[in-house]
C-alpha cells in the first residue's frame, strides 16, 4: 500500500481526499491544515492533523499530496516540504513554471525526494494532448479552450485582493473562435481571441469597486491578457455559484501530412467538478511519483517525463492485454 | 541527426516517407523494399534498396521504422531484424499483442536492441487515452469507436485470402450506440454491438464467392465478433475506394467521482488519410526509440512505457515554458 499524507483541505483538497479513499492500493495517513483540525470534518474519515505535526511523518509517507493554490501557497511552501517528502501538486501559473521547476529540481536532488509539478488537467491532461498532437502531427496548429467553467485559481487571485469578501471567476470560451478551429480553418487566435472572463465578487462596505475593478483587469496572467467583465454582487449570490464547480475545455490540433490531408485532434473534457476531477488525476499522479521515488528517481518531473504506466494500479503485462 | 531506415513501401512505407521527410531532427538512410527497388519510385526522393542490402547497414541506422502488415510481415520478421536494429511497428492484431511483446522483449534484451511496438493510433494513440483516462477516472466505464473508415488490417486480411484480388473493408460506428455513451447513459456494449465492417471484395473469375464470404465473416480477431456486410464488386470500383483511406474514431470515458458528480473524457481524432497519419506517429515514436536506445534501453516497450518528451523535437525546458 502507498502511504499518502493530503496538504491543505479546500476544494482541492476535498477532492484529493475522495480520490484516494477509493484508490485500491493507497492508505491515507492523514490530512494536514493549517485551520485548528478540530474544526475540520473531512469528507473521508481520514485522521486531520495540524501543519506543525507535518515533521513527525517524516519517513511515514510515500507522497504528499499538496492541493494549496499557486498565487501564494505552492511557491512558499512546496521547496520546503520537498526537503523531507516526496510531493505532487497542481501548479498553475503557466508563466512561472520554468522558475518554479529550477527551484523544485535543485531542492529535490539535494535532498534525495522526488516532486512532480503542475499536475491536473491544464496543466496536466491538456499538457500531454497538446505535446503528444504536436508531435505526431508537426505540421498544425493548436488550440486550448476553457470552459465554460469556474478557474479556481482566478477566483482565489481576486479573493486575495484588498476590499473583496468573496468572489468567483467563469471563463468561457468564445464561440466564433471554436467554430473556426472546428471549420479546420486554422486561424490565428490570440489568447484573448478565444476566451472572456466573467467575474462575480463581493466586497466589504465601503470598499473601493473601481479600485478592485481595475486590480482584477490589469493582474499579470491571470486577466490582464482578457477581455474580463467584473460583475459586484452579494455574498449570497457568490455562495450559490459556488455550490456547482463545473468546468472543461478542448484542445485541438489541426494540420496536414501532405497538400491534400488534414487531420483534426481533439481532446474534450466535461466535467461535474473541477477540483474533484482534479484531486482524482492528482492522486493518480501520487502513485506514479510514489513508484518512481521507489525506484531512486528524485528531483523534479512533470508528466512529460512520467511514463503512463505508472499512473495506473494495473500491471503492465495487464495494461498490454487489455488497454493497448 | 537521427538516422532512420524504412521497411516497407506501401501506403504505411509511404506516410512514413513523408513524414520522416518533414522531421528536422531526422535523415533517411534508404527504403527497404522486397519488390525490385528499380521498379520504386517513393514519394521523397529517398535512395531504395533491395531487403537483401539491410544487413550491410547494420550499425548505420539508429531506428528502422517497419512498415509491414500485422497478420504476417511483423510477426514473422520483426524478431529476425531486431537482432541488429532496433525497430518501430504497428503490430495492430490486439489478441496477440502479449505474445508478440515477449518474444521481442526477449530478443531485444539478449541482442541489446530496443523495439517499440503496436504505435499508430489504435494501438498507439487511442491506447494512451484508454489508459491515462481510466488512471485519472477509475470509477467508470470506457468506450472505443473506430470509423466510419478504412481498416488497412482488415482490408490485408482479406486479400490474402484464396480467391481474392483485392478488397476494402470500412468500419462503421453504431450511432444508436455513440449516442447512449454520448448521453452518459454507461450502456454495456460488447464490441460488436459498436460497429459493423462493411467489405467490397473483387474475386478472381470463378471464384466461390459462397466459401470465400464464408471465410470473411468466420476470421478470428478480424471479423468472427462483428456484423459483417460483404459486397462483391469490380476490381475497378475496389480501386476507386483505396483512393481515399480517411479514418477516424472516438476513445470515452464517462464516470463519476462522486454519486453526483459526474465526468466524460472524450478523444477524437478526424483523419483524411489513416496510412500518412499512422506514418507520421510511427516517425515521432522513431524519434523516441532512437533516444531511448542512446541511453542503453533494451528490450520490448509500448507508449505506456515511453515518457512522452521522447517524442518531440523540442527540450525538456522547451515543452514546460510553452506547451505545459
Amino acid at each position: 500500500m502507498i502511504k499518502v499524507g493530503i496538504v491543505g483541505y479546500g476544494n482541492l483538497g476535498r477532492g484529493v481526499t475522495l480520490a484516494v479513499s477509493k484508490a485500491p492500493d493507497m492508505e491515507c495517513v492523514g490530512i494536514f491544515t493549517r485551520r485548528n483540525p478540530e474544526s475540520l470534518t473531512p469528507a473521508v474519515d481520514f485522521p486531520v492533523y495540524s501543519m506543525d505535526k507535518l515533521q513527525e511523518f517524516k519517513g511515514k509517507v510515500d507522497v504528499l499530496l499538496l492541493c494549496g493554490g499557486s498565487a501564494t501557497d505552492l511557491p512558499s511552501t512546496t521547496a520546503e516540504i520537498l526537503k523531507d517528502f516526496n510531493t505532487v501538486d497542481s501548479f498553475d501559473t503557466h508563466a512561472k513554471i520554468p522558475e518554479y521547476f529550477k527551484k523544485l529540481e535543485r531542492v529535490g536532488k539535494e535532498y534525495g525526494k522526488l516532486s512532480a509539478i503542475s499536475i491536473g488537467w491544464d496543466p496536466g491532461i491538456f499538457s500531454i494532448a497538446r505535446m503528444l498532437f504536436g508531435a505526431v502531427l508537426p505540421d498544425g496548429n493548436d488550440y486550448t479552450f476553457w470552459g465554460k467553467g469556474v478557474s479556481q485559481g482566478h477566483s482565489d487571485a481576486i479573493r486575495r485582493i484588498y476590499g473583496v469578501k468573496n468572489a468567483i471567476q467563469y471563463t468561457i470560451p468564445k464561440e466564433d473562435a471554436l467554430l473556426k478551429v472546428r471549420n479546420g480553418e486554422n486561424p490565428d487566435l490570440k489568447t484573448g481571441d478565444k476566451h472572456l472572463r466573467e467575474c462575480f465578487v463581493a466586497v466589504s462596505d465601503g470598499a473601493d469597486k473601481a479600485l478592485i475593478e481595475k486590480t482584477i483587469k490589469e493582474m499579470p496572467n491571470y486577466f490582464a491578457d482578457y477581455e474580463t467583465i467584473v460583475n459586484f454582487v452579494t455574498e449570497e449570490e457568490v455562495k450559490e455559484r459556488q455550490q456547482k464547480l463545473s468546468h472543461g475545455g478542448f484542445v485541438f490540433r489541426s494540420g496536414n501530412t501532405t497538400e491534400e490531408n488534414s487531420h483534426l485532434l481533439e481532446l474534450s473534457l466535461k466535467l461535474d467538478s473541477n477540483p474533484e476531477f482534479t484531486g482524482s488525476v492528482l492522486t493518480a499522479y501520487g502513485r506514479a511519483v510514489a513508484r518512481l521515488a521507489k525506484e531512486g528517481a528524485t528531483g523534479c518531473v512533470t508528466v512529460y517525463d512520467i511514463p503512463l504506466k505508472y499512473l495506473s494500479p494495473l500491471s503492465s503485462a495487464e495494461l498490454r492485454a487489455h488497454l493497448l
